[in-house]
């Protein structure tokens, strides 16, 4: 019975996030300038202080004040931060107490502080935090002078006792992360290097607030069976409410009020019932509009005078993590043990094919990460036609403009909390912080139509990390999700029982299913593949912009490249996997030719995955692609944007792939040899429940400069979410010249469907050409 | 975000088990003489009251009033209660206002009222609660006239909507479970009859307590990872504290006090913290002696007078479940999945073996069940040397003397909630009630030593049941015990992926591992077999008690061995096996003779389970069998015990497979054909920690009247904790008459070691007598 000291289930409540008025309070942010200086210890006097940027971090105002070597990113520029991690970094402001109307008070605000921080008003002391998701809002009225010094101490980065020295290329060194609530990507990753960026890395002003306004509140509804009807419940809470009126309006996506509803308060909580027929509801790219509704709350006096104001959206959908269709009926021999984990996602009572990818970080500074980083790259994710990104529990949980965008977009999200890769600890502390961090992060992001599954984190259960279903971090957050957030699906882990990570390479030799991608998927049958990978080389212009010109052709360890990532980066040949890009294409002579034939194993690869997951429908359900995008340009990865925003040749395969319908053929392998006779069997892939007309598939060898028709299916009206499964198609390969040839299904009449693919072929009189190579 | 109406989380600490001064208070249950009465309708007056017993059950009191057949476990007597599931039941008695000195109150308790009920005193609703686990203690004073008549109204049985008709034999019919929380094995399971019981099963009374008391107190500990200091806390609680004194000691077992704390109350909630060294541990059986320290808590004004007392055992001891061992050495290729979920229990740093077997009832009335049908029982469970039984989802959580004695007997409980076997609705109201009786649960139960694992409940992960790691009631269960009991193991359910339940039968048909259970349990590679069972007939004095003597032979459908589960219990030839045994030891011509083929063989498949389970450690960490009693007189079933407590004869088998340390065979099957050659390995397995000798074992074969010595292995001192695998052992088997053979392992010097294995010969000249068999 040796007892926890946990914090007191109360306290949960107490982390709520505030939402502030915005609107109506007065920002005076614009008056605070910020500078910055390191110590060595946390009493230590400062030699010096520099200009800081808020929100930012420490080591961008050191580097841009004290000359050091830019951009960061370039070669091994990073390396110059190394010493700051054992440093304590001050923030320091200075400003004057603003005239304030009577009643009014005055807050500091932060929605970022990264990680372990004290806040000192005029030398005192005024508030400490561990953790860098939950808001800060503290009054600071009755402790202000006329002149005040606002002061924030970072503490060093945390660090387990046993590995506090940085060694350099181990790979444990991500293990300091694991009694902390910092993401543990910043320690070192195999397409992240050891950086540990610290600083206000969010929103953080001064706020003036009257006495009278609303300081939070929340709007839940419930679905009825049919989703032809929502009851909703708004509770508002504020201060010196007592007398004054609430009016609160429901706006549809067209800007007609769906409903008004007013009233009186009788003390600082009110509850207010709604109820909607018929409404719009919030469907996932693919399925459906993403409609949201906006949702507008007025404090008014009695005779009217508006007092405070929050306005937000509110999308109507209902999201269930449902067993995998089949997976009850697969019979076992006794013993008998548990059936896999559900997998599958429904949405508003439908079955959905989940297409997407991990997202990681946009940048490696998560400080400089804004609503335009978000807006341009959940873009590309729409344009993919995914409708679903797990974001990953080595990095951070994004700031508030990410969820909004993925609510306008209709991009489901799978949100880990953030634990990964690590045994995290037992230790009461931790639990406490672990604690406050989720209870914040639940209660920011449940109000978002698009979050769609909280998860423990990443790949937790696996022996590299050694979690089990008995880590009470993992028993905590699953509580905490019940308890805050029970409608949503929770799980502990990715992968669970019967899901999938990987591989991450196109030719993996040591695996029993088969070494190409074509064949180890092939042969698999999990419920879902939820981390998934073929690496390439970065785009050739970006290659250029951070590789020194000097060490750009041939790639060496030692250099860039290395740092970068294209060697060692897990296992010798990762991510640049030369030897199986020479094996394949012959000796590699030039930079061009190594981004092009790199990249076509990486577009050709990932194109066969998300085409065969959806073969795998209904059983399989999920097909989310390791990575989407990177934090720092990388020389090699398997991500499909290249930092900041260029997207890979494989990023428009991959679009192409997860097509909604689309003609697409199943190959047993990508190296063919002359004299073989070539077969793929044909579908018609479709996810949606539109209906779909008969028609007519063609199939042909383009190959040099001909084109041979070599089979025609006349497929039946798709059924809703099903794939229709064609014949066999076979044709003996010829001779060619050039080492690729393209395998090109066209739908007759409907060429949105058609599909292409590209195959190697060795044979007597190859030669390769960059000219030769075509992504379609 | 369609939410539940769960209860507020500070509800959760309002349902606290209540411990009352027993001591001190004056109980004036003899004055309590109760009717009984059944009625159509809620405000229907019945015709006539009848005598009632308290504890009980509605049944036997109208079977005993009203002339029904007896005993209940006659035939198919049992039948005579259909009627009473869709009646209410009225319990009532009259008592006199007791004379109270001032500030005395008086209180109506019941540790168990079941199901759902109504309190009424004087005419006036005073009490409404839905589930049997939750104490019920109702503060009467007030309203108290000088005669008083106190009446509980037992709402029907709950009955889902779509299954409310009960239909026989039809294997659905547990359903109408899966939105209470009633166990749900009275609905009718393959080894109990249709048969929901009802009314009140344990101890209920009146209790006047004086002003000034005790009402609750918790402790808790902390032991140091060496296991060398125990930090304790002691939580009281009472009323009209403030100014009394507090005298806590803690006294060893031998006598001696450890501590004495004495302090002041300044409210009525006051916190001691003690510290010991060296605090003699609690262990399971076989692992060490099951230490408990008595805790006595003294009450006083400030004169030193006694005015409260409450005594409790403490047992210090840390358990845990941490992954088997090997398996995180296990190597999968990508798509790689989830390591299987830990299933080994590690008490005080030690890993043990779990050995036992799944708790059902002991009594179809479990308000018949009283401290001495525990204490009989669990001494059979010690006796044979099991360390651990696991009290099954589908019946209730037991009366509190069965914890004591597990306490005292050093039996850990693995412990399910009363689901079991269905798909338990996400429902609010369910969820609600589930909420009470789990937190009545888990606070009644954690302050005992020999709670070792939380479990969800029964098989439902699997597709007869269809829960998912995404039920709400599971979710809840677990967030529950984190909360109040983060420190047991919380499973969802068994099996947990990894662990295995079954088979169930000797001669596995379908089986394609093998049929007979050498074959496919020795294939098998589980974490664990948390389920497994042989069955066999009942013993035959058991047999002739409730079968009519004109039914006894041959066993037929349609008479009381089919009503008593002898044929299509589940499947067919469950739980009776008529078509295997006739097949291995021919035409069956007596019920002397069936009784011994089918004993026979439960017995040597047992042996070679258990066994073989031991063998397969360190990787496999527990044995436990289905089942280990029943709750009222089977014909044939998997019970190592009969009813009301009869060990069969498999029951001395198991436990000489239990022994801590034993020579084991592992043959590869039981039925050997003229001619063949016998083959075992041999080992010597060790549970233990203890430092072992070496040894020899001789291995002979005894067959009619001769015995043949064909092997010897000179074994190595045994490690820790370790097994010792000898060599292969072989003989050509001779010629024999008698249709059965033993094969004998004997440690030389060290017969508490030896151990006998009988198969089964089939000869040109064997003749099957009833002398020929032999258990040993």
């Amino acid at each position: 019975m040796s007892r926890l000291k946990l914090l007191p289930l109360n306290l949960v409540l107490f982390f709520a996030v505030l939402s502030i008025s915005e609107t109506v309070a007065q920002e005076i942010n614009s008056q605070l300038k910020w500078k910055i200086a390191y110590h060595k210890t946390e009493s230590e006097i400062p030699e010096k202080w520099l200009p800081a940027t808020v929100p930012g971090a420490v080591q961008l105002d050191v580097m841009k004040a004290e000359n050091y070597k830019q951009p960061y990113w370039y070669a091994d520029n990073f390396k110059q931060f190394d010493w700051m991690e054992d440093y304590f970094f001050s923030y320091k402001t200075v400003f004057k107490r603003p005239s304030l109307p009577k009643g009014n008070r005055v807050f500091f605000h932060s929605k970022g502080i990264d990680y372990q921080f004290k806040l000192i008003l005029n030398g005192i002391n005024i508030f400490e935090q561990e953790g860098m998701f939950t808001y800060v809002d503290i009054d600071l009225t009755d402790k202000l002078k006329d002149e005040n010094e606002l002061k924030i101490i970072l503490m060093p980065i945390p660090k387990i006792k046993e590995a506090a020295t940085y060694i350099p290329g181990s790979e444990t060194y991500r293990q300091n992360a694991r009694e902390s609530v910092k993401p543990a990507v910043s320690y070192g990753w195999d397409w992240h290097p050891r950086l540990v960026t610290r600083g206000i890395w969010d929103e953080t002003y001064l706020s003036v607030r009257k006495s009278i306004h609303l300081t939070d509140f929340d709007i839940s509804y419930t679905l009825n069976d049919e989703f032809k009807n929502a009851n909703l419940s708004l509770s508002l809470k504020g201060e010196n409410l007592k007398g004054k009126r609430y009016k609160w309006a429901l706006i549809d996506n067209k800007g007609s009020v769906v409903f008004t509803k007013t009233g009186s308060f009788n003390s600082n909580n009110e509850e207010v019932f709604a109820n909607i027929n018929n409404p719009a509801l919030w469907w996932p790219n693919g399925y459906g509009a993403p409609t949201l509704y906006q949702s507008e709350i007025l404090l008014l006096d009695k005779r009217g005078k508006l007092l405070d104001k929050k306005q937000s959206k509110v999308g109507f959908r209902k999201i269930s993590m449902i067993m995998n269709d089949g997976e009850w009926d697969k019979s076992a021999g006794f013993p008998i043990t548990r059936n896999r984990a559900p997998a599958s996602l429904e949405v508003n009572g439908k079955r959905i094919f989940a297409k997407g990818s991990n997202w990681v970080h946009p940048e490696i500074f998560v400080g400089l990460i804004n609503k335009d980083t978000y807006q341009k790259q959940l873009q590309l994710v729409k344009d993919a036609n995914f409708n679903l990104i797990r974001v990953w529990g080595g990095g951070i949980t994004n700031k508030e403009s990410f969820f909004d965008i993925c609510d306008e977009k209709g991009i489901l999200v799978w949100q880990e909390f953030p634990l990964a890769c690590n045994n995290y600890t037992n230790d009461a502390k931790y639990l406490s912080v672990l604690q406050q961090e989720a209870t914040s992060i639940i209660n920011r992001l449940k109000k978002h139509a698009s979050l769609a599954i909280w998860s423990g984190g990443n790949e937790l259960f696996n022996s590299w990390s050694r979690m089990t279903d008995q880590s009470l971090a993992l028993r905590l957050l699953n509580s905490l999700c019940y308890q805050l957030n029970p409608q949503t699906p929770f799980i502990y882990t990715s992968p669970l029982y019967g899901m999938g990570h990987g591989s991450y390479v196109f030719f993996d030799k040591d695996n029993s299913k088969g070494n190409e991608v074509f064949q180890w998927l092939a042969k698999s049958d999990n419920t879902a593949y939820t981390e998934f990978g073929i690496p390439s080389v970065a785009n050739l212009d970006v290659l250029k912009q951070f590789i020194p010109s000097n060490e750009l052709f041939p790639p060496k360890k030692g250099t860039s490249w290395e740092t970068h990532h294209a060697f060692g980066a897990w296992g010798e040949n990762r991510w640049l996997e030369l030897p199986f890009l020479e094996d394949y294409f012959g000796k590699i002579s030039s930079l061009e030719n190594l981004v092009i034939y790199s990249q076509l194993t990486q577009s050709e690869g990932l194109k066969f995955i998300y085409e065969e997951a959806r073969r795998q429908k209904p059983y399989c359900s999920m097909a989310l692609s390791w990575c989407f995008q990177e934090p720092w340009p990388t020389a090699a990865n398997n991500s499909l944007v290249n930092w900041p925003n260029a997207v890979k040749p494989a990023y428009y395969q991959v679009a192409n792939a997860c097509r909604p319908v689309l003609a697409s053929i199943s190959a047993p392998k990508f190296l063919w040899i002359e004299g073989e006779e070539f077969s793929c069997e044909l579908y018609l892939l479709n996810d949606t429940y539109d209906t779909l007309k008969s028609g007519t598939i063609k199939v042909s060898l383009l190959y040099d400069d001909k084109k041979v028709d070599f089979a025609s299916w006349d497929f039946k009206e798709p059924k809703q979410f099903e794939n229709t499964k064609g014949p066999k198609a076979t044709i003996k390969l010829p001779v060619m010249k050039n080492g690729l040839f393209i395998i090109k299904a066209e739908v007759v009449g409907m060429p949105q469907y058609n599909s292409t693919y590209t195959f190697l072929y060795k044979g007597t009189s190859v030669t390769y050409l960059k000219s030769s190579v075509s992504n379609n």
